[in-house]
């Protein structure tokens, strides 16, 4: 590693500092630190067989040589991928702006209001154009929402519905094929029929989900068929494309409850199949139902509205086995561009859009029919779809052959979508492919009583921001209520908050990779088949496992994805019995959602003393479910941020009893280069490439949450959702690589920091985290600790004492940071009344410094408060944080100063005004708003 | 115009907006405002002869296509222009920000103290590598930074020194050929001689000038020629490189006077010419005498340190035709950028870079000698000069083949210069052009003589931040600090603050136009050629001309350019005697100085009480000076922001006179589409791509200003300073297209505006202004107006009246408009005691509005003050701006509230709190420092 070198440029302290730093925690090296903490047992000493680091810019140059290998055609492809024009003022100050980018999900709402009101005009944009009042900020993609619906649908359903989800054969065929995956271990039966029909409706069915339009671009009035699921007790889903809702009747007009869909049409490029906002929405009586996240309004503590995430109490974090769904992350970078687009064309601009996706289809329909060409159904949006008996295949060829991708559905059958991009001499090639002339326009072919009547985006947001200077300013002004990783530290433990270096965010809109279909011919992908086959390649190796799949567009969906490997692995050896899972008290809340939703039962493994997965409960455990143990999930090194000694043989007795062995990779940046879960005991792990290797969080998404598993395990992988050959397990996510168009990150980052590299910045991480602990020890308990007193990445500072002794909680605590210009660290996870710092390798001594210190300001605080000097209810504590119009108020009758309030030591440089007060969560559950209230709600 | 074009993007008011505006100006429609203001004798009716208007994604296609036609190879050519890696951290956080592009120039110093900063660090990094004290904040380029130095010798040398400038022939070409362009309408004579022989500095030399190193890469201790030339009463320049001066014993310290160079190799792209951050540093004693702009600390108003322009009264705009320079603008963002680059890498990183160039070179120098290959000098940096009798083109040829330009000098020779980016397989492709065999590495060819000893870059900041987060976090807490168009209006008169759109900004970061060196081969070249072929033609149609140059890099530039082509052309007749150049009372400083520069002598016109040229002294002068008359300058629509209705007969009155009219195209967003100055009797002026054509003001630079001129002047246009055949008039900027590579912004604006789009913009803008003069007219007289009580596209508030009465200035008002989220108009120009309000069209209704409301309020403000409420002294209007940290103290005895301080009507959507109060500019002056304060200055 050289001074030139990225690592040096990745991992925030010098050599120096590194040297002083382990002198406070009392070791002489990195390797003596590493040697002391991680149990030897663990340590792999074969090293990382990745190729030797290079520069910034010789990586991206390499990167380069891989983007101009994949050649874009213009696609017409369509099944839910659409072309779309990303207006480059959202591009250059959303997407490629570090104030968005670098944020972690809006869990401490008062410094996250920017994108919070992004998300607020995402919801506003679903549920105005659904139809359906409330909708959520953002489900992974349309696949995956299509299956939190039927999920949903059952949940919802009269408890005497039967266990049939019903799917109209027109349904996106990547969407069939994750409602088989997901069906199948909870247990529903999938029935696929034309459901135009409503007689087709099966018996004993909880739900049915119609596409609209279908995917074969046809469009029909669903009413009849709702009016009968809903006759037969069954709740109706509809999969709609919300451009072509600006045109056609919406679905909570015919009676839907609930609507999923995509946004990628709105401004995200197709990027190889993702990363892409998923929506849902909903009726009323369904919103505690949802799934995911969801932004609301509430007030703050001055009585001001103020957006928080609402509903918190549904998600799987809190509810555990008891979830409905493993949701965790949502798409709030590709959500947050969607709604953005939706500000910049306004209502008028996207139905303009969508007519000129319209009026292209309406004159190639005619071009076609005029040359006696028979089409599928006479209504339809944007999207053609050709009867050419025996001919599809040179359709297909020749439209390609002069630049134009079109979707070869049978050998009889060519599908060809217009979007926004759509073009004359688009329209030309495919005629000419065809053998058709090209005709003159012709109406839109959407029936009088398919169309719209109803409004839609009516908030002034929608028409206020037309021009770019207004636009510009809209979106500063959203990122600059913000405080991410651009701002300072943000050490949250389990979240790993590094880095994400320009060099590696770069390459994400270059467009040789961000306009590519992820249906392309593979002859024009070449280079994102390489990149991804390298990647996978170097991930394995990393994690000593013997191969992994991308596919998993989050790291929930790569824990489904590695419980349904074992599970059909085990199936597949006739070990049908096994179907319980055990999970320590400790774990994530989303390995337990995820088990249950793999078809597992779940049976929690309690925690000593220490914090480690109590060895006597476990025996016990395995001993009384021997015959059903299917696996353990386990987290190394643990949620309480310590190498446990024990996990060899943790994992010794879960195999010996049968069962198979996950390992959460959400710790990995505790491992890499040091240890391979792989090589120590475990058959599987998903990771989280928003962590470890610096997908950035988004402000709450994308995630990218790959699975890895063993040999034996690798036939068990995800499947391809569009290949007719699908393996055991069915595909996670509807793009078979997930969310591509990210994976130049962590190529970029293990590009460029080699094996010297990612090895130096474990070490650091756990140098930094052990150094926190050192300095902070003396004002507030450290909860866990492994051998010689020393963490691993991530400490646990115990405030029960204090709080007991005081009254602040740990919320208090949180928020007063933001008064000293932090992020809080995590609360109350993995135990209540902590808080949980992760520095991560990335920062450097100055600001780990500042962070410590403010600590121990803040624990002088509390000690007055304890004291009885100042009552907590009257403390700067209780009151935090301090926005500027608090601080500045012209009466101020508080037992503090202002200076104390708004500059305590240490945050000039650094000072940030959160542009809301402590938020009221309770009322704002009470009082439920999840779209754009009134602008006056925000008058003075 | 479509709702899908982008003028209607650029233009921020709509159509029901318009309607408005149009009412309160009591005109009917925009045609009948541009009728009623516009005088008819001047309308053009021809139209634009632009291609049609595209979208924003079409034109950046068109431009990748052009972009596919430059096909750049390695570069070791050298010759001032190197191979740099631009940190994506700096990429993304400064050159691709808006907050840093959109910035204006820092006279409003309170909110640009983030960029002041960064121009500190600049002044640091420069004093501090060439060894003198006081380095300026940026010139234009290397060539006409030396120019400048001649000049400033000229004038601090002693008064019995000659009139010989010699330079020593090691110079740059393009140096020497900008020097010869300079020398002689000033009188100068150049001496162009080997230097090296101290006795070989001509009789009369008031200065010198010494390149360091040579440009065929030599070094030399130059201390013997700086004791000869001062025992000789000359002063001494050095061209240094700043890069070499890492290693080589620092100018300074060898005892010259002045240094100028360029600081391309740090970090910004090659960008086929420019623009780039010039640089000058002098010693102490000539501190009052540096031209361009100075960055000095002075303190606020709470005895902060603070950060603004210093000595100010050195400037062009204050000194008019007794300037000694006509420099205005800086290059602040290639300068930020070059101090960012010094920031991240540090004293040891930039040592590790120059050593690395300088053992490729030695490497290189090795491998030729040992082929027997004869080198110019044993002594050198990175560049090697190659003795190839009759070979030269057979080398250069070979090299370019494999993929690497050389510079071929004749055809004997060939240098190679080395850089941070050449690499092993570069020397290769050298050596194996020669026939040398690659040696192995050498050690550098620096003798021990000229190593430098002494520190640099001792200063915190350059150690500070050398990890991705830290520069991340310090760009940005720069960047929060200074108000730009991103934040809200900065409505300064004469300076076209409109949108620069994101789709015009992105292709100047595209490596096909970033990474080309401006002596590339021409089939390297054809995107770029094309591309300004196409800009060039744009331009001279736009504003009825035969031709445009678009070397000048700055409007100065521009206007030096144009009055050369008249002073040529005249001599060319045979009119030597025509040396007088008539400017109007009204017109920019610049102006003036400009024609100095030109060797003019300047009379002045006055203004009658309406602002215009007063004709009958302008008679009156012609008459007295019929025979030596030259040229007026004058602009249009006048600087008073009026039509004035008399231009056409100005015109005449001087061409029947027998001079050339100057129109000065500062004021061209009143006239596009409508008016054309090369039709309306001007035969030059000179265009601010960086107002009329959306280039950012960049926080102060880069600004280009192209010469446009009529047919008969097209000879004298600006020639190619690396043509043997130079035409009449030299160059003025050292590369032949001045600062190509933004000229990607013009190019897309006028792609995508159109002739419909530039015509609606140019109503749309006078529109705007006359609005605004209508709704505070009844708050502030409007100073002048045109016809039917019109402005054009500004408007002049005058305060004078109020100030009498009141006490509140102009500087109070541009103050408070800080605490109501505004940059203030332009102060005193052209008027002392009124300000100038230029909106632009790209402001929207609701933002011109509340600009209205915020002059309305302050007026009501200036009431209180003026019945004796409020003491002016004690007023917010004086003790603004109110800082955070003001508006926050535990103290509060004002006799105004925090409220009023820090939140009056209109703000708090738009709150922007200046980092430090109003600054004392005197004790600034008085007290000069112009690099980095010892950090303790800054603690609290």
């Amino acid at each position: 590693m050289t001074d030139r070198s990225f690592a040096a440029r990745h991992i925030g302290t010098s050599t120096a500092d590194q040297d002083a730093m382990l002198k406070a925690v009392g070791q002489p090296s990195l390797d003596a630190l590493m040697d002391a903490c991680m149990p030897a047992l663990i340590r792999s000493h074969d090293g990382l067989n990745l190729p030797a680091a290079i520069t910034e810019t010789e990586a991206q140059a390499e990167l380069a040589a891989l983007a101009a290998q994949n050649t874009p055609a213009r696609s017409m492809i369509g099944l839910g991928y659409y072309g779309t024009h990303t207006p480059a003022v959202i591009r250059r100050n959303v997407l490629e702006n570090p104030s968005w980018y670098t944020a972690y999900t809006p869990y401490q709402a008062e410094i996250s209001q920017g994108r919070l009101e992004a998300l607020l005009n995402f919801q506003t944009m679903c549920a105005d154009l659904t139809g359906l009042p409330v909708a959520g900020a953002s489900l992974l993609d349309e696949a995956t929402a299509a299956a939190e619906a039927m999920l949903l649908a059952r949940r919802a359903a009269k408890r005497s519905a039967g266990n049939v989800f019903a799917v109209d054969r027109r349904v996106l065929p990547q969407t069939l094929a994750v409602l088989k995956t997901r069906a199948e271990p909870v247990g529903i039966d999938l029935a696929v029929a034309d459901l135009t029909d409503p007689a087709a409706i099966p018996d004993g069915a909880f739900g049915v989900l119609l596409q609209y339009p279908g995917a074969d671009g046809t469009i029909h009035d669903w009413t009849p068929t709702v009016e009968a699921a809903h006759a037969a007790g069954a709740l109706v889903a509809v999969a709609a494309d919300l451009l072509a809702l600006t045109l056609l009747t919406a679905p909570g007009d015919v009676g839907a409850d609930i609507a999923v869909g995509s946004t990628q049409r709105f401004g995200m490029p197709m990027g190889f199949g993702g990363p892409h906002a998923g929506y849902m929405a909903v009726r009323d009586s369904l919103q505690r139902q949802l799934p995911g996240r969801l932004v609301g309004v509430s007030r703050d503590a001055a009585d001001a509205p103020a957006l928080r995430l609402a509903l918190q109490a549904r998600e799987q974090h809190i509810r555990r086995e008891k979830a409905t769904s493993n949701i965790c992350t949502a798409q709030v970078l590709p959500a947050v561009m969607a709604a953005s687009y939706a500000v910049w064309h306004g209502p008028e601009g996207l139905r303009g859009i969508a007519e000129h996706a319209a009026r292209a289809a309406a004159r190639l329909a005619a071009s076609l029919e005029h040359a006696g060409t028979t089409l599928a159904g006479g209504a339809f949006f944007d999207t053609v779809t050709a009867h050419v008996p025996g001919r599809a295949d040179t359709v297909t060829a020749r439209a390609a052959a002069a630049g134009v991708n079109l979707h070869r559905v049978d050998a009889d059958t060519v599908t060809i979508a217009c979007d926004e991009t759509t073009t004359d001499a688009d329209l030309r090639a495919v005629c000419d492919a065809f053998d058709a002339p090209l005709a003159d326009a012709a109406p839109i072919r959407i029936p009088v009583d398919l169309r719209r009547e109803t409004p839609y985006l009516t908030h002034p947001v929608f028409t206020a921001h037309h021009s770019e200077t207004a636009m510009m300013r809209y979106l500063k002004r959203l990122a600059d209520k913000d405080y991410g990783l651009d701002r300072g530290m943000i050490p949250l433990g389990s979240c790993t908050m590094k880095l994400n270096a320009a060099a590696e965010m770069e390459p994400v809109t270059w467009p040789e990779f961000a306009d590519v279909h992820p249906l392309a011919p593979a002859d024009q992908t070449r280079g994102w088949q390489t990149l991804i086959d390298q990647l996978e390649t170097w991930l394995a190796e990393v994690c000593g496992y013997a191969a992994v799949s991308v596919q998993p567009n989050a790291g929930s969906q790569g824990e489904l994805a590695g419980l349904l490997a074992i599970r059909a692995w085990q199936h597949a050896r006739g070990e049908t019995d096994r179907d319980l899972c055990l999970i320590p008290a400790s774990a994530h809340g989303t390995n337990a959602a995820s088990a249950v939703l793999a078809g597992m039962r779940v049976v929690v493994v309690a925690c000593d003393d220490d914090g480690n997965v109590d060895l006597a409960d476990l025996d016990a455990k395995i001993a009384r479910h021997a015959d059903r143990l299917a696996a353990i999930m386990v987290t190394y090194p643990s949620t309480h941020g310590v190498y446990e000694a024990t996990i060899v043989e943790v994992c010794a007795k879960v195999h010996d009893a049968g069962g198979q062995v996950y390992v959460d990779g959400a710790n990995l940046n505790a491992l890499l280069g040091w240890a391979k879960p792989g090589r120590f005991g475990a058959d599987v792990s998903h990771l989280n490439l928003h962590k470890t290797f610096c997908i950035p969080h988004g402000g709450g998404g994308p995630g990218v949450g790959p699975v890895a598993v063993a040999e034996h395990l690798v036939p068990f992988l995800p499947s391809d959702p569009m290949s007719d050959e699908a393996g055991p397990v069915g595909p996670v996510s509807q793009a078979r690589w997930g969310s591509a168009g990210i994976l130049q990150i962590p190529w970029m980052y293990l590009r460029m920091m080699g094996a010297e590299g990612v090895t130096a910045a474990t070490a650091s991480a756990v140098l930094a985290a052990n150094y926190t602990a050192a300095r902070l020890r003396d004002h507030y308990p450290v909860l866990y600790a492994g051998a010689h007193g020393l963490v691993a990445h991530e400490c646990i500072l115990d405030l029960r004492e204090l709080t007991k002794t005081s009254g602040v909680t740990v919320e208090d605590v949180a928020k007063r940071l933001i008064d000293y210009g932090f992020h809080a660290p995590t609360m109350s996870f993995p135990v209540a009344g902590t808080l949980m710092v992760e520095p991560t390798e990335s920062e450097d001594l100055a600001e780990l410094d500042r962070f410590c210190e403010a600590m121990i300001a803040i624990r002088a605080e509390i000690d007055a408060v304890a004291s009885g000097a100042v009552a907590v209810e009257a403390s700067a504590l209780r009151a935090a944080p301090h926005t500027a119009a608090v601080a500045t108020a012209d009466r101020w009758d508080r037992a503090y100063t202002r200076t104390e309030a708004a500059w305590p030591a240490g945050v000039a440089a650094a000072k940030y005004w959160p542009p809301v007060g402590r938020i009221d969560n309770a009322w704002g559950d009470r009082n439920l708003a999840c779209t754009c209230p009134p602008i006056e709600a925000f008058g003075e």
